[in-house]
């Protein structure tokens, strides 16, 4: 991976994925005295970054490997990517997911035409499940960050928003396994090196500070935040490129992420899940100092169950 | 009201309105096999397009008006737009809201500076509260749809959206007290004079259609349907630009509205309320017919009170 990798992945997938808006707020930026620019990744196709690395990645693999078909474990949003991106190429795509998984992103995945195998809801379950099947049917498997070409592809949302936007004093990812922030890392320092990248991540899963201050990779106990996006551990991959790239990672509490997904949803109307608003919610718990700033965060994903709330609106009308 | 209206209007407010984005679902046009182009004026200033036509009428009013200060009575986006407007204009305005109106109603149109009287909670109270007030301070009463230069701003929205997509063939929007469509439909038979202009009221709340019908203006009973925005009634202004300019009314059900607002929330990420899921519910039900048709539908607001929903989650992590 790296800023001309990046390059080279938006060429070749910028027909592909939505070039997704990038919005501001007026009553926010009044507010805080500084121009803050959202790239809206809950308008990428499946709803979330994650399509852009997937796309990117499959359509990079020989004609052997297509042939052969791919595997991923995953209930969230990488799962409907790789989903979306093999029925896109004609490649034939097995998505290994947890028992009780919700059942409309099981259905998402359905729908982009993959086939979904079910397993036990343990990290264990899955990788064994998934080794399982690629041992009887040779599938490839996509790590979902820990990949250079997935990298590569998730750095193209922040080269599209410094492309518009121009020089951006501050970028504000989510952190996760990486993945991301790696990518926005590369793009950012690429295309304008004095400005400082941040990744955000719930202080219930902090397992990425807390690696870059211990030197080496704590691995994450898949916490209950409900940024369920962020559960993930860092992979030398990502551990070595946030290590050098990255600024300054923050924490935030499940309060604040709850507080900034209102923000976007009450004021900027759209929808946000719990892991895309993580950068809001460091803006708006001051812990980031934005003022006279102008300032890039990345809302990654759009992806939450509604439900609940459909079933309290159909009450009223019943 | 007029086309040329409409233009001077556009001319006047778009430095000040949001040019608000189009957006289109790939889903939903291969779903339809059609184009359907949403003109999101959820995104709005104040959540709605209201804030259109009343930042035209304030900016007209002679400098003898604006010093009397503005009133206006409504519970709704209306309201919000009226107080924004003043704001802007450094008018002074007052609104009279009925008790018991939601508290995050209250505190937006509050924020904006304006004053807020409570009156009880009936269209007569409203109108009397509001005379009185009148009759001793003089304010001048700003209608929220029976003025031409508010249908002139409302004008803007389809305005805008037919200079940017080009030609249309059916543009659909919601229907209450017919402000919304009577500017629309001017504004759309002046640019594209082909084009069939549609408007969609709740089923519970079809006193257009039945007015239309009858020939004469049937009042509606302000009837409880969860599309707060579409209970009031036509005027004769109104009544009579539809009559004239206006293809058809299309009618949907609670359920229907519902179903559209959660295609919107769901799969487009964007936050509308009920009044500005219909155009999309009276696409969904089939009750206009969009294939091989290039369709602008407006989603005339996003206002909608979502504390329930966080209510939810945040139980979830409490």
């Amino acid at each position: 991976m790296s800023f001309q990798g990046i390059e080279e992945a938006y060429n070749r997938i910028s027909n592909i994925v939505n070039k997704t808006p990038v919005m501001t707020s007026r009553t926010l930026d009044l507010q805080l005295k500084a121009n803050i620019f959202f790239k809206c990744e809950n308008f990428q196709r499946v709803g979330a970054f994650k399509f852009r690395g997937a796309y990117n990645t499959l359509s990079l693999l020989s004609e052997r490997q297509k042939e052969k078909g791919v595997i991923s474990h995953s209930s969230g949003n990488h799962a409907q990517a790789i989903a979306l991106s093999a029925s896109l190429l004609g490649i034939k795509a097995t998505i290994v997911m947890p028992k009780g998984a919700p059942e409309n992103k099981i259905n998402a995945t359905k729908s982009y035409g993959a086939q979904v195998v079910f397993c036990d809801n343990t990290l264990e379950a899955r990788t064994k499940t998934t080794k399982e099947i690629i041992k009887e049917q040779k599938f490839v498997l996509i790590h979902p960050y820990d990949n250079d070409d997935i990298i590569n592809g998730q750095g193209t949302a922040a080269y599209e928003l410094v492309k518009e936007i121009g020089h951006l004093d501050i970028v504000i990812t989510p952190l996760g396994g990486g993945g991301l922030l790696s990518g926005t890392a590369l793009a950012t320092k690429g295309l304008c090196p004095n400005a400082r990248v941040i990744g955000v991540e719930p202080s219930l899963a902090d397992d990425a500070l807390r690696s870059l201050k211990a030197g080496f990779i704590v691995p994450s106990t898949y916490p209950n935040t409900i940024a369920d996006g962020l559960r993930t551990s860092l992979c030398e991959r990502t551990f070595n490129t946030i290590r050098t790239y990255v600024d300054d990672i923050i924490t935030v509490s499940e309060f604040e992420i709850i507080d900034a997904m209102k923000f976007l949803w009450e004021r900027m109307k759209i929808i946000v899940e719990p892991s895309g608003a993580v950068p809001l919610a460091a803006i708006l718990s001051k812990k980031i100092s934005v003022e006279n700033k102008k300032v890039g965060a990345i809302l990654s994903g759009g992806n939450i169950d509604i439900e609940p709330f459909f079933q309290l609106l159909e009450k009223k009308i019943a």
